[in-house]
């Protein structure tokens, strides 16, 4: 695959995120217009919604754009995404006999704004990279024990909340939450001092279900992928995760970035997990590579300061893939719907440079994070932006994701003043 | 309070559970008829959707009850709650003007399906029954470790899944995980062997909220309660559930009643929370009676045998009211959503007889429990009928919840296979 040219001329770099090779799906609105369906080519938006109207396109199926979300087009099925994305290349490729039609369907991405991407069903999140569980073990049991036994037979994971669920841009409010060091005589109501990202790539079920799949099944049934910034709490976290697992220090924010890449466009990227320490049963082996070789980065910049790359990754770090994930979550017959989102779990590479996450980047807050700027850093303060980045890096193209943003607004004074 | 009178006779009996007094909200249909909106009263549902259409109804909203759920009335608001329950009771009084147009919108409860009465937007499992928290920890860890070290200051929970909620009467298949017994040298995949209930009340929301909100609030959000059983599977759950919590063990299914319970109808049965052994931080403290005098029970009917009652207990044993754990549940700034459903954790006594899981009735297998046949029980056997029972007892009239009843069928031979 080399890159696929486009009459929209920016597209037509090696670097640009959304060359024609990619096509990503998003949701945006011009000034007072409801949001509606798009999709990113070069600095441009196709408008979904226009072309719908004026007969661009027609999936024989009423309409499905006009609306704020892409489930509608999840709901349809593989092959009438595999149909869209034929006819939006046809229409957006050099030479096209639809050039006329479609250039006045075009905004500029600098004129839009992005909105959540589809809607949220459920969320869920896994704790699948084995860097950052084996960094994260070590913290707190020591590397002798820093893998619980179930981690190399399962990939373990928790419900999330998906009404925290935000797009890139999106401010986050630190939160408060209940605190108790170990040394504290008592709990204490008070801001979060250890807010943290997590750098994560998050897959969306596009096809839903109604009983145990198999992980060939669930790569069919993903539609796409996302970046997706857990925020965690982790003082939070410490102090109420015991035994049920984490709720509040993960229920402030979840950060998307705002266009669903889809399978599609990474199929060229795709890749195998690493090698297994120990076999994993039947129902859960890899048949095929569903992991993709995806570069990440993460930077946090202070109020009016320069930006820091704080940590450089890679998707392929991943121990399990995302239909490794899927298959595992309805195994016990658990429905799972259009619009299921499932964040990886913080993606580390083997080096310190490689971790994404600060409670890891810092070493629990022991070894300060020097940024450009001569500040440091242990966990985020009060208005860093915090950035995920990532890219597919092809013969001559490039499949971006676009920026996952976040700035962190100080916590309220009191949160309970209205 | 007493019994109100109503011109359907049945409804005026002190032992019914739907007296006036309750009007209690569901989902219904009759032969093949689009489910949509009533309200049990006696032995008959009072039609709400064929009300508003003859302007019977009318809360100046537009149509809200000809639809399968009972959102669109969460989402008036408390003022349009009142104002509906007020409208009810004015029709379906004695003496009623509006008896003759209101008679033919009655149904018998006994030629209607009932349906999901809401769309669950999340569903959040606490654990927050203290006698249930001490047993099972009792059992894991022995009596001087048996609270988690949080347990007396947050009312602790998880996120589960609202894709697995199910209507009463929807037979629950026994599923297959991951299982790994303490000596077995590896994990196998196996249908659950040890599977069970969890007598529980839900708490449904009403109101939707977008920050940290007071127990008060809290309280004033909540719509209504219904009786819950959180189907878990033990085996699934005692090799996953560490380090991050309950997950496929709890996503096969849980079974809720299909007669929303008001905070009206229960307003006079309101008590408060037990002593507490420490004080709890203000933004957790009681400002009030929320808690509710509720008689449970739990049946275990063997196919083709008798129904043997296994449980007797309230909803009164609870630690936390729902009210503190919604309160809780926003701290971090979680947005809630109307249909929002809370489990309340399992309800167990102080006795032997008043444990709400079989986990704990059979003391983890190991005290067998005798059935009236004569047959003995340590978890649910293939085709064991489970239904849970509710009712909270006034001065001379009953509060009752409908039953929660659900069959288990024995797991699929190979869960892959269609």
């Amino acid at each position: 695959m080399t890159l696929m040219k486009s009459w929209v001329d920016s597209a037509n770099d090696a670097n640009h995120p959304f060359p024609l090779n990619n096509l990503p799906y998003g949701v945006f609105s011009v000034s007072d217009d409801d949001p509606h369906c798009g999709v990113a080519i070069g600095d441009m938006i196709f408008d979904c919604a226009a072309a719908e109207e004026s007969g661009l396109i027609d999936l024989g199926v009423g309409s499905v754009f006009d609306v704020p979300f892409w489930n509608e087009v999840m709901e349809l099925g593989a092959d009438k995404w595999a149909e869209l994305r034929a006819r939006l290349t046809a229409i957006l490729s050099e030479g096209s006999a639809d050039q006329d039609a479609a250039k006045d369907m075009l905004v500029a991405q600098s004129d839009a704004t992005m909105h959540m991407p589809f809607l949220v069903s459920e969320y869920t999140d896994f704790y699948a990279g084995k860097n950052h569980a084996f960094n994260v073990g070590t913290m707190f049991r020591g590397p002798e024990n820093a893998l619980p036994p179930n981690w190399l037979h399962i990939p373990i994971g928790y419900n999330g909340r998906a009404s925290s669920v935000v797009v890139s841009g999106t401010d986050v409010r630190r939160p408060w939450g209940q605190l108790k060091g170990p040394n504290d005589a008592a709990p204490r109501f008070a801001p979060c001092a250890r807010f943290d990202i997590e750098l994560e790539v998050g897959a969306i079920v596009g096809t839903a279900s109604d009983g145990p799949i198999t992980v060939q099944e669930a790569d069919d049934n993903i539609f796409g992928y996302v970046l997706l910034n857990d925020w965690s709490a982790r003082d939070i976290q410490a102090w109420e995760y015991q035994p049920l697992g984490p709720f509040q220090a993960k229920a402030t924010a979840t950060t998307i970035s705002p266009w669903i890449v889809t399978k599609a466009a990474l199929n060229p990227f795709r890749c195998d997990t690493p090698a297994r320490e120990v076999e994993l049963l039947d129902h859960l082996k890899d048949c095929g590579p569903m992991l993709y070789d995806i570069d990440l980065e993460v930077t946090l910049r202070p109020e009016g300061g320069s930006e820091s790359t704080i940590a450089r990754t890679n998707y392929k770090e991943m121990y399990y893939s995302a239909a490794q994930q899927l298959a595992h979550h309805t195994t016990s017959g658990c429905p799972m719907n259009t619009g299921d989102l499932l964040g990886s779990g913080t993606i580390s590479g083997p080096t310190k440079e490689s971790r994404g996450s600060l409670l890891e980047l810092s070493w629990g807050g022991k070894e300060p994070l020097e940024l450009a700027s001569g500040e440091t850093r242990n966990f985020i303060e009060d208005n860093d932006t915090l950035t995920l980045k990532g890219a597919a890096k092809g013969d001559g193209y490039t499949i971006g994701f676009g920026d996952c943003v976040g700035k962190v607004l100080p916590a309220l004074d009191d949160p309970y003043k209205r």
